[in-house]
């Protein structure tokens, strides 16, 4: 398996997108960007997803979970700018035609399309945009990289990635995928917006299945700001445009399958943090030690999510105190006897003590572009990564004013 | 029952505090400022405390803990500048040397006498200091304001308050205390340090209960970052010195005494959050029709806590729909279609759906020094608030350059 060069959500066989500015954007950096977009696969295809467990949901959660037990859908349309959230039951039929739009324009059935918004809470969507600029939605195989910038909001860059996965010198299949971020990140159980392709075949159940292992495992082992978002989705597509045969989950291919998806989807996961709003470093929080796989998740994101830990790392300062106190309040077993701390591969506290180090040296060391936080509990076998980014003066710029 | 002008933790009758500067800071606004304090009752008195449930906890909180089961406490050392953590079991040979000279000089044993240590994390005690300053300290009725200044970190201000009760004109107990922020602040179970004291007389188990019950409803309702120090801690001395019967849970003066604590417990938290660090609005996150008390609490916390709720207020910003997400992921039985919220008085979301306001007006509301959100979800009796604070830039400038 390899990650290919500039690959994209439709870097694998029989996907196409494009996007197009629908003018969701009054001003600032988006405005007059693509901002809607569409992804969909030439072929039939299976499909899985998770979506966000706030109980508060945009309108297309409702409509997506809705159509994700079919496990047939073949596209998705998105906007950034407005997430038509949080309404409860209102904003559906907004959803709904904007699904059917899509899909018209795509050639399928209104229920083989979801539907995803992104952007600001509080406003109702302004469906008259998305009615005009969906007919002038190009689709093709080079439209990945426009989807991927259509759905961004707050993010600077798109985030997208693809592996081909080779079996003696023959490819076998390819995985790509993209996602927005980067406020209001703090995924439970599900993710941010995220879409992945494969042009793989697979058993649509054990897709589902892949698709919520490889989630817990990436994007909900990301946090920005602690806040879960209302449309936090991710949707897997795949298609088998590759040939082969349909592998399901007792299948030798199934383990390579799986390499796949989590590369891609760490890599995505990484990029996500990475570029949080505001931040200046990407964080890497791996626990080890823990008494249970749970427990390290649970540490790696409390430590990950910790205001003071995050200025600290913006300041460069390697102040392992926060580490460990965040550590000590995440719910979870740890005996600070047992203990250990380490930034950037410096140990700077070892078994319930302090270890002499080099103050200038850790600081310089802190001013990589990523920074990693190993905590060693020594308790057990649990092991996890979490990525977040640090917390800027930025940050807060960015979210005091960001309606205004 | 009413509140003292510039009442403070000795106010009530028979205590008595004083600090000195034993230089715990090289630099900074506190240098040459107070940071060594001792707050005494010249009488036996009843005590009660509730410690951090951080796991990893500050040298002082192990000697509490030894000593708070007696019930018997007279006093209390703190110093800032320095937590003396968070190193497991080692400090604690120091922690007890500053309560055990404290307590000599008191002339008390030392087994009567509290420790606690605020400040930087990760360095360890300088006990030189401590040693050579704890004879300068003067013990006196006046004291109080010096020894709330003495426990300041990065407080912009002392947090104190006293409340006289009266019944029929005649003074029967004060009520005093006082308070120390305003980062790491999340208590868990327990508060930031904070020390009070009553001049009534309390049967000791009935003030560890009520202690327990008035930390709940008050300072860990407060939230600044959402990180729960490892030094929380809140002392409560009762000494009988304004004569009276010895008050127990049954007697009819146990909801006066009650009422006191709460009232200056209140009073104290909203102070911390108010200067949590680098606030510029005290946010009052008000819950009413919550399944239960319990769960209206968790959503008040978590509402307060939402970095993207803080930095709305920061811009004086009207953003519902953050206020209502955070909502939703609090893990807290919620249906968006029958919640309502509004801010400074103001509805915006009823039932369900949005409510026309003028966002000028709002906007413009919003610039008070205290935000209050009101959120009502219709669905039981459960009512609670929580204390909070907006993210500002100085936050993160405080919190980047908090050592260096």
């Amino acid at each position: 398996m390899e990650f290919i060069p500039y690959g994209h959500v439709t870097t694998p066989e029989g996907f196409v997108a494009g996007a197009v500015c629908a003018g969701m954007y009054a001003s600032g950096p988006k405005a007059g960007q693509p901002d809607l977009g569409i992804l969909f696969s030439q072929r039939e295809c299976a499909s899985a997803g998770v979506l966000t467990t706030n109980l508060v949901r945009s309108a297309p959660v409702y409509v997506n979970e809705k159509r994700l037990p079919a496990g047939n859908l073949r596209g998705a349309v998105t906007n950034s700018g407005n997430a038509n959230a949080p309404f409860g039951n209102a904003g559906i039929a907004e959803a709904e035609e904007m699904a059917a739009l899509a899909a018209r324009h795509a050639g399928v059935p209104p229920e083989q399309f979801a539907v995803c918004s992104t952007g600001v809470t509080g406003v109702v969507l302004p469906i008259d945009k998305v009615r005009a600029a969906i007919p002038g939605i190009t689709l093709s195989r080079e439209g990945g990289p426009d989807f991927a910038r259509a759905i961004m909001t707050t993010d600077t860059r798109p985030k997208q990635a693809a592996v081909a996965v080779t079996e003696g010198g023959r490819l076998l299949f390819r995985v790509g995928g993209c996602c927005k971020g980067s406020g209001m990140i703090h995924p439970n159980m599900a993710t941010m917006l995220a879409y992945m392709t494969a042009d793989a075949a697979v058993e649509p159940g054990y897709l589902q299945r892949l698709t919520k292992k490889v989630a817990d495992a990436t994007f909900n082992m990301v946090t920005v700001d602690g806040d879960t978002s209302c449309s936090d989705t991710l949707l897997v597509f795949a298609n088998g445009a590759a040939g082969g045969e349909t592998i399901r989950e007792v299948d030798p291919a199934a383990s390579l399958l799986e390499e796949a998806f989590m590369a891609v989807a760490t890599r995505l996961a990484r990029e996500l943090a990475r570029d949080g709003e505001g931040a200046r470093h990407l964080i890497a929080v791996n626990v080890s030690g823990a008494a249970t796989l749970g427990e390290a998740r649970q540490l790696a994101r409390t430590v990950a999510l910790s205001s003071l830990v995050k200025t600290a790392v913006a300041g460069n300062d390697p102040n392992w105190g926060r580490i460990l106190v965040a550590a000590g309040r995440a719910g979870v077993r740890l005996d600070p006897a047992k203990a250990s701390v380490s930034l950037q591969g410096v140990p700077l506290f070892r078994n319930g003590g302090v270890v002499p180090f080099d103050e200038d040296d850790v600081h310089g060391r802190m001013k990589a572009d990523e920074v990693a936080i190993d905590i060693d509990l020594a308790l057990g076998d649990g092991r996890a990564t979490a990525w977040g980014c640090d917390l800027t003066t930025d940050y807060v710029h960015i979210n005091a004013d960001y309606r205004t």
